[in-house]
């Protein structure tokens, strides 16, 4: 065990009633960032967590984010940073997390009051934002506080970045890491975000990659308005018909992506990495329940994770402009588009991925001999992200889960996209880690959101423990 | 010239500013049947004809047909019968026509008034209901008219059935066609209905064919719930890749449907049919402008016109339970239901294009390996009805036409359903001739609907001449 680590932990179990009440009194503040009457609410959380900051001794600041754009009578909450020691020869952490929560009613099926933390017989402390995520922000000042009253010397200065408008897409963040990339955030010698989740009940995990996403619409027009099919079925080329014969060429139902060249981009599977997802802690049966059905596409957890976590996807989302309620029509749309998107992996560059895609879907489209007119974009893209795991930012947090859980990590990707993780990777230019608190059934923005008593206890644990680790660490990646 | 024609012409012109008066006060009563503050007005333009006809000296009767299903507050409004002349020696003509219209407002961007019928310098009428399908219901009573004060003998009896519901699915009428066919409608020999239109804007037609139309539902499902796109896409099937695969399945962009042995249901094409379409008074053009697009098929308006009224056609409508909003989600949709429909002509039966589509998307689908659930099934259809152009009632019906236009009419069928006409076909057994007054330009359903005041005055000579060359011909079909 590092040292001073034994009476830290103590001093995590002694509080931790004190620890659960902290979390009480931020569930209590209903902060939904989505719902315009509670904004003053949004603004209450930030100013609490402030004080409690301030009160453990760190300089604190609420940076204010001007008006929300498109409700420009509403103030975007503040980000609220703040920085805990600047000792220049202790390494900088920077953590991220958010204050806002998803929006929550008894009434939309709640065991429990939402803004009341509420904790049962086997331990599992329900409320809304408990798990996502102010179980793992007030995480940060526990661990301060136990040092504190510990008498332990804090192992590394700490800044904090915590956000207001998380669960409302962020809004204004991204300009703010990049206007404090050389300022604030100047001194980070690493960044760890605690906002996922385990992969399952039992075993922490340290994240380590993100897939990214490109977005695109595919319209296909011919008449100048919608027609009857009685009248023009057969005498007029159908963008309906044409459209579908398009998208049916992207993926084939075993989701193999079927545009030449898209797999080539793809890093290479290496025995080193193949060997990494056996000892996952995963099952069929983790994914069959998660479905709801069996209907997974691969037969071992192996591959299953793989096309999850490092391999691309391309999923069609739906189609505008067609017929889409319940009933009979018998329209011909004149105009359809069709959305689809591909998740995307290392070392796939979108502008190259967009090339692939807009030539093969227009070289389709050319051998179907519709005199139709097909038009293809981009919507959206979102790079993927991948961090390096021996990096010691993760061999760091990989200690400390030994340490507070006695068993080595799972090391995981993610299959969707935590875009302000790419942000603070490309604001610092610092390792990133993703160093989940809560487990894969906390029910996060969905009723009954829970965390449970051990992984905010020992999870507290654990985020004091990295930072000790970290501090130990040698500097070779 | 058939006997007694001439002094009827010369009353029908004489007449004439009375019969489009006629026709001003029936376009005034804004008998919208889709609205349910227009009933009332319903009711008035069924009193209005009923007065008519009875001043006439039709014997006349308001048929009710109960409450509207579903809006039960509402009474339907009646069918108005009336029989004129009760003599066996003559023949006996039932003719249909609806005196309800389409819904208007002039903010919907009518150049005039929509309920009041405003004649411009072309002597075009404009006014809602003036084509569709007042004019032609008026039509009959000014030919009552017209051979009362001229003196001249009317030729047959005539049987009159005209509905108020049917711009809004011909509620209760059905029923009451088969109920009324072996008294009421006993003693038709032959039905004409006015209640279409030319194929062009010069030339009169006669339409004796329609397509029916089988429309399917194909549903594929997977998961419990819909899925996010990063977390599941590559590791679970998506229920919307196997249904575009599917639909892509079901016809080529040229409009061949891929369906194996539904061509092979098809009455095949004779010399003598094929012959037909040659002289039909159509171009490229028109079909190019009523698409407003150049994207029609077929290079020939003899192959346009065959892939319209004498092929099958099958058109995808639309997808149920995907996202079809602007904009982007990356969801993969846990169950999505295609809309698509086949337009059938002689010789397909609805059971056996039934078997042959289910039977086809199951094969396609299993061959998908996928271990999404497929289902299939019929939502509705409605029959073809092709009557024979060589009996009576059309030789009659063509007699007239050159008599009063001095061109033979176009031989027409059309893409679409008129179902009332199977209906009328199958409660008398008898002979059904669609006989239209407006011509292709008339935007019915349309703003600005407009007849032609010499298809309206021509047509009335056009509806007698038919009666008295009906009373002169042969028996022989």
């Amino acid at each position: 065990m590092a040292p001073q680590l034994e009476p830290f932990f103590k001093q995590v179990d002694d509080l931790s009633g004190s620890f659960i009440d902290r979390l009480r009194k931020a569930v209590a503040i209903p902060s939904i960032s989505a719902q315009d009457e509670n904004r003053k609410d949004v603004f209450k959380m930030a100013q609490f967590l402030a004080s409690e900051l301030e009160s453990l001794g760190a300089e604190v600041e609420q940076r204010p984010l001007g008006k929300q754009p498109g409700k420009e009578h509403l103030d975007l909450p503040p980000v609220v940073i703040a920085r805990y020691g600047n000792d220049k020869n202790k390494r900088t952490i920077l953590v991220y997390g958010h204050y806002d929560v998803q929006p929550a009613l008894k009434e939309d099926g709640w065991a429990t009051e939402p803004f009341q933390l509420t904790v049962d017989s086997q331990e599992r402390m329900y409320g809304r934002g408990s798990t996502d995520d102010k179980g793992p922000v007030l995480g940060w000042l526990n661990v301060i506080e136990a040092h504190k009253k510990a008498g332990v010397e804090f192992p590394v200065n700490l800044l904090c970045c915590f956000e207001g408008m998380e669960e409302y897409g962020s809004e204004g963040l991204e300009e703010f890491i990049q206007s404090e990339s050389k300022k604030f955030f100047k001194d980070a010698d690493a960044v760890c975000i605690s906002d996922n989740y385990w992969l399952g009940t039992e075993k922490p995990c340290l994240t380590y990659g993100l897939r990214g996403c490109n977005y695109y619409s595919v319209s296909v027009s011919g008449p100048a308005q919608d027609l009857h099919s009685g009248v023009f079925g057969g005498s007029a080329h159908e963008p309906m018909t044409d459209l579908v014969n398009v998208l049916s060429k992207l993926v084939d139902p075993q989701g193999n992506i079927l545009i030449p060249g898209i797999m080539d981009l793809v890093e290479p599977l290496t025995e080193e990495e193949k060997s990494l997802y056996g000892g996952i802690s995963y099952t069929m049966d983790n994914l069959h329940e998660s479905l709801g059905s069996e209907t997974g596409i691969h037969a071992t957890k192996e591959r299953t994770l793989m096309a999850r976590w490092r391999y691309p996807s391309l999923s069609i989302h739906g189609i505008e402009g067609a017929y889409s309620a319940p009933g009979a029509k018998t329209v011909i749309p004149a105009k359809v588009i069709g959305k689809f998107s591909i998740r995307t992996v290392p070392n796939m560059q979108s502008e190259d991925v967009n090339k692939l895609v807009f030539d093969y879907i227009k070289a389709e489209f050319a051998k179907l001999n519709s005199k139709n007119k097909l038009n293809v974009w981009l919507q959206h893209d979102g790079k993927w992200w991948v961090a390096s795991p021996k990096h010691w930012n993760f061999a760091a947090a990989s200690k400390a889960v030994k340490q507070v859980f006695g068993v080595e990590p799972d090391m995981t990707r993610e299959g969707g996209s935590i875009p302000v993780t790419l942000s603070f990777e490309q604001a610092t230019g610092k390792n990133v880690l993703l160093l989940p608190m809560g487990s894969s059934t906390d029910a996060a923005h969905s009723i009954n959101e829970k965390l449970d008593k051990r992984n905010y206890i020992e999870g507290i644990k654990l985020l004091g423990a990295y930072l000790h680790y970290v501090a130990e660490e040698p500097m070779d990646i």
